[in-house]
């Protein structure tokens, strides 16, 4: 059995940003020498979420104007009177997912023709954290 | 430690439909000989989701009503330009979950008394897959 | 290769409470000697979820007010006609999620810094269970 353990950083221009990281995790996955597992890919921080779906700018818009009508920023949340002004990226975090857990199959990511694994940033321009698990067995190629 | 991946194919007659797959899961895992470990059951394609909860048919009407309320069809999405109708079957399994990861115990999944494990259809009617991978150890029964 | 598992008990005063369950999975992570590896933290009932997020009176506040707005309770749900009053808690559990899996990296919880775990009661006021699995590789400390 091997359990291999490393970290993604993230400094986004922006606040809000979604990051395709899949090759990440896949390079990740590849130095573990896993060949049949599973890799956990979760965010370290509560105002970030980490999903998979469409590598398709046009639906990350979507996704973006879907998550600001579900759990809007500017509200008055109870959550701002310690100072902070970032509730809305908790919920929005809650809505899309803070982890994934992707199945490696035959030393490689087993994904479907479509699945992309993105970062989701929702309080961002600040150093943060994604921990990629891998574990499994390991084997000849 | 055991690691067995197997698929499971879904082709489903309505463009949305909630199938319940909980003994299809536990036939796999009986197959796979771990006793105690996990089963990742993991959604292929990305309009599609799986989910744990209830068998009851009004409750999964319930969920349908409400997702559409949440993630309404027919609008003019971003993601429409590139020609897809699909959008919100996206944002559908993004509130419902694309994966779950059952406990096996005893060799058996580990669920509480209602729990039932649903593939969630939003766009169908064509061939699509549901990864499902076991990992653990084997043992005696 | 160990796999250990365990189970905690909820019976909550109020029918929506958010209990913080993060000292009580790290002391079962303690107790099982894995060194590396993962837990799986997972509500075996329909009705409550499992979630990481910030340990602060307010956002939790927030939580229940945006909860309810999304999937409100008293209405007419088709699940009512069965005798039951609690669909809106499959739909609150769904959203906030009901599991989550979380790095163990030597011998502990590998969080970052405001991550917490709380188990989120949506009908509660009876006896329920958490089952928390670990597995993952043991060693000398």
């Amino acid at each position: 059995m091997t359990v291999h353990t490393d970290y993604l950083w993230f400094r986004t221009s922006q606040r809000r940003e979604m990051i395709r990281i899949t090759d990440e995790v896949a390079e990740i996955v590849g130095r573990s020498g896993v060949r049949e597992g599973m890799v956990l890919v979760s965010a370290m921080h509560i105002t970030a979420g980490v999903y998979v779906n469409d590598w398709e700018s046009g639906l990350i818009e979507d996704f973006a104007t879907w998550l600001e009508q579900l759990a809007p920023s500017g509200r008055d949340y109870r959550h701002h009177q310690t100072g902070e002004d970032n509730a809305d990226a908790h919920l929005k975090r809650t809505l899309m997912g803070h982890q994934v857990l992707l199945p490696i199959t035959g030393g490689r990511l087993d994904l479907g023709p479509w699945e992309q694994v993105f970062y989701a940033e929702f309080d961002g321009q600040r150093r943060k954290l994604v921990v990629v698990k891998v574990m499994g067995m390991a084997g000849e190629s």
